[in-house]
């Protein structure tokens, strides 16, 4: 076990993006301060000031963590299947195994939504959705991208954030994929 | 002009109901305190105990408020067009123009959510929805009611949320109203 106060560089750093995830999972980001995350981490006060210069800073580096991994299981599942259903169905599924990411990353006047690597990120992700939208025929899409394309952000966004919200029905099933599943394959028919 | 402290009894429930809105607009729901809404409502700190008890008391009317009036603005859009796209519509523009209400509604960690007032204006909400796409003919919602409901619902759920995210890309114009036709329109073709 590391000792309390000896981490290496990176080390130190992915602790308190860990335990910011911790933090926001059990308060969401509003409750969250630097300090706590040093108490949580078990370092110094001036750690995470020192890796992520505010709080916002801190958010700005979990949310480019976090449209870089749903970029990368996007893309995992454009290129599995093929099938833009599945990506939808990744979509859901990273929200459900990363409420705290997902969470600040749709808040961007949390932090720094201009930042060049949120920016980058997050128009990997997004290009991997509007990519798979393009493809489809234009009888199923309508043949206009924009409306097709938000429409398939919004049927996936929607369900993760009604899944993380805790609002759908029981009778739902405790399985997020294959709901998901049942619901994205009703849009383009 | 009302003198400070002079408010009849139902007056200064709807002050403070209304105070509260303000201040979640602001700041969202987690950094509201009961003492804030006094100081803003101008009354003593003890009248939003007596009026809402707690905290959880105040959110919980709110979400009555808000789930009555998606209720209401579903059923009026239902009963005007009969076109269960612009009873999405409505859901849309409802939680554009009542972005407070509908932060808490889907927070249900926030209030006492098996409250016998929130259950009944949720099902009164939820049935508009619900019986608009019972009506559909089953070759457009693939016959298995459940995962067409929560289509129906998490498309307008999304496209909302990810409006009032102010995460949409800026071409899609500043009418929300038209860009949620143009969206729920794709769904159930």
């Amino acid at each position: 076990m590391t000792p309390r106060g000896s981490y290496h560089h990176g080390d130190l750093r992915r602790a308190l993006l860990a335990a910011a995830v911790t933090a926001i999972e059990e308060s969401g980001p509003a409750a969250l301060s630097l300090r706590e995350l040093a108490r949580r981490a078990g370092v110094s006060h001036a750690a995470p000031a020192h890796h992520f210069g505010d709080k916002s800073g801190l958010l700005t580096a979990l949310a480019i963590e976090g449209f870089d991994g749903l970029a990368a299981a996007l893309t995992e599942a454009h290129e599995r299947t093929g099938d833009l259903r599945e990506v939808g169905v990744a979509y859901v599924k990273f929200a459900v195994d990363h409420r705290a990411h997902f969470e600040v990353m749709f808040r961007p006047e949390l932090y720094q939504a201009d930042d060049p690597q949120v920016i980058a990120a997050r128009e990997r992700a997004g290009s991997v959705l509007s990519g798979g939208v393009a493809n489809l025929p234009a009888e199923q899409t309508g043949g206009d991208p924009l409306p097709a394309q938000l429409a398939a952000w919004s049927i996936v966004h929607g369900f993760a954030t009604l899944w993380l919200g805790g609002v759908l029905p029981e009778e739902i099933g405790p399985d997020a994929e294959a709901a998901a599943r049942s619901v994205v394959t009703l849009l383009f028919r």
